[in-house]
């Protein structure tokens, strides 16, 4: 039997190979045994995190909430299934939802006159948890309690909340949030769907007028939903007063109502747990108090009123109630990247591939640069993106609770939200390819979970606002506060003020002055290295970009206020690009701050001192993606940034003895993971692997490498001549 | 009736909405009737493309094989099916491949004395089409053709030939290739499997030793195959001669043979139509002659002889065969890169969204820059790596056909394919993600075919070599080219050579040298924008930067054959992220040549005008990616980088025109793209919406915009003052 054994594995140089096959070193599985399966090497470091500390300070203010979300969704019987139909995983995830309405599933969003908590920060804190237990049932909890009970919340009044609030808590009354049309689905104004005041019958006729009007993509149509909360054209007096919300019937008894047409979505790229559907309505007529009338109510004969006088700030009130939407969808996706990061970054401590230099043992991927290289940026970025989030919840949280509702408060927070839901859901995509990537063929398999992640959290990335929508509005927020913070001045002073920037930006342009200036700034490799770890420096290198872009694109767009429309439309649109851009520059700088906070709050020595590291990634890993526009606008010599990547280098290596403890801060368990790839059975193979070729090289009758034989044979011919 | 009808669109500003309700203008309904739904923007253009030429040439020598591959896989019998089972889907793909084996498909591959065309090239071609009928079909077809058949092929010799080629070619015989173990992928010498060879019953033990050496991933394996082409180490007489092949039986009238274990790998991100699995093997026992005895044979009495003494070269030139996966692999992801494009591009140039400055017609998604930046670079680079895979295809038929089967030029296809295959994997993740994004909610439905191309070639960037691995071989042979020119010259000679590259190197990294000559370079933008549009300027900077990687890594690592093992490991180690880079800079360079090569091919005037700037842009935002790089080492002065955004941005406007033509020249129709949303549907949707509100501003009885009144009001009060 001994002599089946097979050599030791020869992937290496021969001469290594030769040396593995008569040397008796020490092998991997002795180094692998204990958990967590850090690597021998890099472990002079003497730092060690406070894995429960940091917990604690990334969970924040709703931790407790958190907690229990994180309890369900470890819970198996909420786990996204593998290898079901649709059919059965919509089924299954109505049944869940239930389940979970049972347990009074976000009735903390409700104010305390409503039987709830008053406590919505805390609400979307589990919400955002939801996503671990399967995706489906978070969206379907998201339709039916964050937009559907919601809008009857936010837009319907006192009638409205007794009537239909606690059946829809209770999921007695499943609903659906019909806004988006096939036509219209960034641009909510334009929607198509007429609702016109009868004042015969004090009735509103709900109508589709052609078929780019019909609702889309609708959680609850194909199915389930019993109501639906429709975003109409109101219609009175031969007025259109804009888009307003109907609570229109759709179902009952399990039989579609007369006049509304439904079509099911069929299969998605995911999500295929909830019954996604179009729905048309042939004059549907609903009572007039089926209008959700806190900001806009028609009495019977007709008469328009409004709280609101200005019907485009009464739009955008009535739309700040989707905001919930994008804070929480961005929390979500901070976690799935969580996730997603915690598989690979822990198979890559137990996957091993290619011997190493003994040609025994074979080395640990995340050893590997450029492991470390694809994963550990995507990680510092996720801490990043995680502290913001907890601000952003904050923030969300003074508004929706009443704690501090001003129109100042509710307007930050929309831009916020903005911003960081884009920023969010790409990362957690970036997040789960480069994991699925890092993780082979293993990754592919569906019960490792990445591939299921992506598919879900592929359209984050466009619903509830699509991503680049949202960095247009941020973006011209920014230019509008651009043009604010130059109101106080008159015209001339503006005119002034202008010349003088334009003359600043222009001799950036201009390489001369300021590489000359940047020269001084030339030293040893070290001196600079070191000042690019300085916090202040990061920051103001992060953030003068931010400012710089901003300035630029007003000056280039200030001629458009004069133009003729034609050419002041092409003119805006030629810088498109750049108002993205300079939205994205601007999320940077929301992060690095909100990194440098969260730091602030740890207090342990040696966790301080590993997340400044992943900070310093964090914030060099960023000036390095836009280090030619440094370069270019002078901010940082060519001396110094040569030195940045190698910076970089050293940072990944100091971080790589605390990345099992850097995703474990994270709060997931095997429960949540749920990836065989993860779960230690892959470092019990390498074990027993191991062991086997160990056994294998102390018995004297293992056949001997034929690379040996050859190697030898080579050199007594050699000799020979 | 009439009055039912709401009013125009209110998403624009609202003094457009005004001048909205109360014109009549032109219409968009007007401007897009007319295939195809080009916008009324940017036709000041007379270049017009010769679209069917640009086919031919991008078709190439092997046209007529991808015109049958293209045939065969816009028949909607073969289409990807959506919302079936995995075994449904596995069902159907057995069957589906069958049908293909009656076409005689791949019978071009076996060489004229086995009753093939010897055109393997050609049988490439066909195959790369397959993935526009359904890539679980392709890689089923490929497992059969490629791997299982093409072992025996060219693993194998007459007998085998003869015994197994026909079965297998008309699926009598349906394969398995067992090369991939759980416990090693990438590095396949590493494989743990085991065949000793028995010379007292002349038979092979075919053996898994541990659990990590079951091989996994088998396509095939779980339900269809009849036998196994299994990768073992070969021990004979006490010694191993490292991995070979051999034939081993697998099921028998349906049942698993004894001593053969399989799993199934179960649910998979895509691919679902191939049933992958695990096997592992108990002393299976299969007679001598069953190893595919080309390049090493084992005598009756145990004596191993092989037409190779070397064994690592031996087991190179086995695994040569490999090379034919890499290859059409790279033209596959192509052609999905294609498709995704074709469909997102016609989309967007019918999808409207938001209101121009007329207030009346909503703008065309493509004329928005963003859209055209996110989609024009990657239509670019697919140019780029479709002229790219025809030299592949060429170098590979010339060794494959015997044409021209060197070593010289065995060891240049390895090198190229090694290079393609990650560019056209990656490219397509990226060119199918960009587009699922860039349609929106629609992307996101399975029937508009993104996403399941998504699901299906996310694996194609890690099977058939993973992506990274094959970058280091790619960068491993620059090195060895690199050091190989320096083998002319004596010991001294080299120690100068590298000193004075080091000098020059590190000159490059003092700015000043370098910067104060680059300021001669500095004109008006003008001038330098026209010098950036230089063909050979461009192929000058990217492959400079190519040629300094290598020799700066080079000198990097120019220590390491002198160090002790370990710190030599290290030292490569933390240098392997410039490695890749380097891998990859050599890629840029390797498709710009083939661009410029394409190029030439194109006789007609218009054609090629357009070409140009496609190429223009190819190779600008290439540039532009590594810009920081050309600033840092003095390629480029600070002033013409600056030039280099404003240009890119020209580009797009003058290539969007011509998108429509430049991705109909890829050769796809409605047939392969069988996606609603690129099929003009939506063109009618906005058609008969335009149509609706024409009548209804024609109407006298439509409603009026509130806005209209607000506003209106304002004014009055404003009087009134």
């Amino acid at each position: 039997m001994t002599t089946t054994l097979p050599p030791v594995p020869s992937g290496a140089p021969s001469d290594s190979a030769a040396f593995a096959a008569h040397s008796a070193g020490p092998i991997a599985a002795n180094e692998s045994s204990g958990p967590p399966a850090e690597s021998h090497l890099h472990v002079d470091d003497a730092h060690h995190i406070d894995v429960k500390g940091l917990t604690k300070i990334l969970d924040g203010r709703w931790a407790e909430m958190r907690a229990w979300g994180r309890q369900i969704s470890a819970d198996p019987a909420f786990a996204r299934p593998m290898d079901v139909s649709k059919e059965e995983h919509r089924a299954m995830t109505l049944e869940r939802l239930k389940e979970l309405a049972k347990r009074n599933w976000s009735a903390q969003m409700l104010p305390e006159s409503l039987g709830g908590d008053n406590d919505p920060g805390g609400n979307l804190a589990a919400f955002e948890e939801l996503v671990a237990a399967d995706p489906s049932l978070q969206i379907k909890a998201g339709v039916q309690f964050g937009l559907f009970a919601s809008a009857i919340l936010h837009l319907g009044t006192e009638e409205h909340h007794r009537k239909w609030l606690a059946k829809t808590m209770s999921l007695e009354l499943p609903g659906i949030y019909a806004m988006t049309e096939i036509g219209h689905g960034s641009d909510v104004s334009a929607v198509g769907t007429t609702a016109l005041y009868d004042a015969d019958t004090e009735e509103f006729i709900i109508h589709t007028p052609f078929r780019a009007a019909t609702k889309d993509y609708l959680g609850n149509a194909a199915l389930h939903g019993h109501a639906a909360v429709v975003f109409a054209q109101l219609i009175s007096k031969g007025v259109n007063h804009g888009v307003h919300c109907f609570f229109v019937p759709i179902r009952e008894n399990g039989e579609v109502l007369p006049g509304i047409s439904i079509e099911d979505d069929g299969q998605k790229g995911g999500l295929n747990g909830i019954d996604n559907g179009r729905i048309a309505f042939d004059h549907v007529r609903v009572p007039r108090t089926n209008l959700l009338n806190r900001y806009g109510d028609v009495a019977p004969d007709g008469t328009y009123t409004s709280p609101i006088a200005s019907p485009g700030r009464r739009f955008f009130t009535m739309l700040t109630t989707l905001v919930q939407g994008r804070v929480s969808l961005s929390g979500a996706a901070i976690n799935a990247a969580e996730l997603a990061l915690g598989i690979a970054i822990t198979y890559g401590s137990q996957r091993r591939q290619f011997a190493d230099f003994t040609g025994i043992n074979e080395v640990v991927l995340l050893d590997y640069q450029l492991h470390q290289r694809r994963l550990f940026p995507l990680l510092a970025r996720t801490y990043a993106a995680a502290f913001a989030q907890e601000n952003l919840l904050h923030a969300f949280h003074e508004v929706f609770s009443g704690e501090n509702d001003t129109d100042e408060n509710r307007e930050d927070l929309e831009t916020l939200a903005a911003a960081l839901k884009p920023n969010s859901t790409w990362l957690a995509l970036d997040a789960i390819q480069t994991s699925r990537e890092a993780c082979g063929g293993a990754g592919y398999m569906a019960e490792n979970r990445l591939v299921g992640l992506h598919d879900d959290l592929d359209i984050y990335a466009t619903f509830e606002g699509d991503n680049h929508i949202l960095l247009q509005l941020v973006g011209k927020r920014l230019l509008g506060e651009y043009a604010n913070s130059l109101k106080g001045m008159d015209a001339g002073d503006v005119t002034k003020f202008i010349t003088s920037r334009a003359e600043t930006i222009s001799a950036r342009h201009t390489p001369w002055r300021r590489l000359l200036q940047s020269a001084s700034d030339l030293g040893s490799v070290r001196r600079t290295a070191a000042s690019l770890r300085d916090p202040d420096l990061q920051l103001e290198l992060i953030s003068t970009r931010a400012e710089s872009m901003v300035e630029e694109l007003s000056l280039n767009l200030r001629q458009a206020p004069n133009m003729p429309k034609e050419k002041a439309a092409a003119l805006v649109n030629s810088h498109q690009v750049e108002l993205i851009e300079t939205a994205k520059a601007h999320i940077d700088v929301i992060l690095l701050t909100a990194f440098n906070e969260g730091l602030a709050k740890v207090e342990d020595e040696a966790t301080r001192a590993v997340l400044v590291r992943l900070r310093d990634l964090f914030a060099l890993t960023t000036i390095e993606r836009e280090l030619s526009w440094y370069l270019m606008n002078g901010h940082l010599s060519l001396g110094r940034a040569r030195t940045l990547s190698d910076y970089i280098a050293r940072l990944l290596t100091k971080i790589r003895p605390h990345a099992l403890d850097l995703v474990a801060a994270f709060g997931y368990t095997q429960e949540h993971w749920r990836a065989p790839i993860s779960s230690g059975l892959e470092r019990e193979r390498q074990v027993q692997a191991a062991e086997y070729y160990r056994h294998h090289r102390a018995s004297n009758n293992a056949p001997i490498d034929e690379k040996v034989l050859y190697k030898r044979n080579l050199e007594t011919k050699k000799r020979m001549k």
